[in-house]
């Protein structure tokens, strides 16, 4: 698998600005070959940082766009100021188009989201995409999703969350068949949201070739590594997601405050210098970046908005090795599979309750 | 306040056994002064384990029960065969006849929770009883609720979880107004649920003696501290609290793993034994033990099932001080006055949704 990916970057989105993004561009280069960017953004400002990344410039193209989205626009203002014009929405468009084979941007996640449903289109048979996050684990990087595309998910858009996840820890992780969890609070069947329930009595009556139904886990299963894929709604996942990056940074300054307080501990933390430092990188966040939308027609990328260098680079090596093992059509073969399985059929015809959280 | 406090213990309830409950019902003796013990149970048992605790013996009375609630019963296997009988049911009812002023069970949640519902009952004008929790930040202790008595919540249910919230907090931290937030997908008024926002509106609006509304706050706000009580409901605060719990896990084990890997970080770790143990105690999660249900006409502080001796004293001594500082009186005053400001009746009368997550 040598073939060029292609991959359309919007360079106006962002915290940090085009140069951060160009030079997170440059850094891919280094550790994936074949790659070739479409850039989108400003011209005058993307070709004078051009001028000092030769090695960048040979492999991009340009394409000037006069708009660029706001970090703090809402998605409707996003929408009507910068469809067909912002470098967001061209940098979209030139998948669709075929121009490229994924989006990346660091942009402001309500747009991005808003931009590629309206213009990538849902997948036949998904009602929602979803955003997938990747979550460093004991046992070494797990799925989740949805980590706040929507709010709420019926026992439909849960089956095709667990279904689409799969079909990214194959293509990320070379597992044939990874194991699938549904986030809830118990174990017992009998336990938790009426719409959870549903889709884990499909789930485990339904035989799959290419995922295998883990049953309910819960919170403190996500850092053990329990299963390789968990799949909730978008309101409790994003909430699950903050919640351990935020007790991962509460830590780390416990840390730092106890390793500077006494001679001894400063001794100690010198002695021990490379497994802090070994620690501090597997705590590094920048590693895991990059949400994918999940469900659309084309992939789309989202970088933490206050990514580094080295944050967006990685978010494009991730991106990069998902469409390189054939990420899209994964999906498209797993739902095809699974809703020829029939049980979305027993969903719309079974005593599933309400649909939407 | 020297007054004392008797304590309800149901002693069969935990995965540790009798001898466990009451080694750590005897160590809170010798931190809080004014303990008087009512201890439900097999009496045999109990009394013997008694006859190695003299001090304990002499505070307690011991109530034979013939019906132990096992930690696997469901809520309403428990209700049928432990009504009226159970060390459970009658450590609760103890409560209610005043005979204690609060009730501590390490049992099986579900259970204690429709015990307690169905014998204290909820308070006049409160629908349902949340399950507050205390929550280590980088500021020092917040306190967190609904972390799983129910699923959903409507905006008047999550008013009541502020107010409730805020009492604790002013009983357990001696903070006059603390602060209060919703749990939320982002900050702007504009997003999350529909009964979160509406929730959030009409505090803003509406002025409080005893608390500050705080607006909305995020995952990631809970580590920090943002404010003193954070209101979610149930199945994201449960996801929440063991997402905490499973990355601080999760951390500490790489810890431990990088600390033992090379002899310079062997030696590292002894020189900075005592920062490390700091640390340790930091994230022990013992002391934060005791989730207390809130909302029903006396207090009953939940320990953790698998809670040492030294987890189950620090839940008791959480208990002992938030009677001695009145938390039920609190919590009915601040309920008293905020439903008397009319803003449930705001609800009742505006288009507020579904309610019902």
């Amino acid at each position: 698998m040598a073939e060029a990916v292609t991959i359309a970057v919007d360079v106006m989105g962002g915290d940090r600005g085009p140069a951060v993004i160009l030079g997170g561009a440059e850094a891919a280069l280094s550790r994936r070959a074949g790659i070739r960017y479409a850039l989108f953004g400003d011209a005058a400002v993307i070709e004078s940082l051009l001028r000092e990344r030769p090695r960048l410039a040979a492999v991009s193209t340009v394409h000037h766009c006069e708009v660029a989205v706001a970090m703090t626009d809402k998605p409707s203002q996003a929408l009507r100021h910068g469809r067909w014009r912002s470098s967001m929405w061209r940098a979209i468009e030139a998948v669709k188009k075929g121009e490229a084979d994924f989006t990346i941007s660091a942009g402001n996640t309500g747009a991005l989201m808003a931009m590629a449903r309206f213009c990538l289109r849902t997948l036949a048979d998904i009602e929602r995409p979803a955003i997938a996050a990747q979550w460093p684990t004991l046992r070494g990087m797990s799925i989740v999703l949805d980590v706040g595309a929507s709010i709420g998910a019926d026992a439909r858009q849960l089956i095709d969350f667990a279904v689409m996840g799969g079909a990214m820890a194959r293509a990320l992780f070379n597992i044939p068949r990874p194991t699938v969890g549904l986030l809830n609070i118990g174990v017992e069947e009998v336990k938790g949201l009426e719409e959870v329930r549903t889709a884990g009595r499909i789930l485990k009556e339904t035989p799959m070739h290419n995922l295998v139904y883990g049953g309910f886990v819960e919170g403190d299963d996500l850092g053990r590594g329990t299963v390789d894929v968990v799949v909730t709604e978008g309101f409790s996942g994003n909430i699950a997601l903050k919640t351990a990056e935020g007790t991962a940074r509460q830590i780390s300054a416990y840390l730092r405050e106890e390793m500077s307080r006494t001679l001894f501990a400063r001794l100690g933390y010198l002695l021990a210098k490379d497994a802090f430092d070994s620690l501090r990188e597997k705590l590094d966040p920048r590693k895991a970046n990059g949400g994918v939308f999940l469900g659309l027609n084309g992939i789309v990328v989202k970088s933490h908005g206050d990514a580094d260098e080295f944050g967006f680079a990685s978010a494009v090596e991730n991106g990069f090795d998902m469409v390189q093992n054939g990420l899209q059509q994964k999906i498209s073969n797993d739902l095809a599979e699974y809703h020829g399985a029939g049980f979305h059929q027993e969903i719309r015809e079974g005593a599933t309750g309400t649909g939407g959280l």
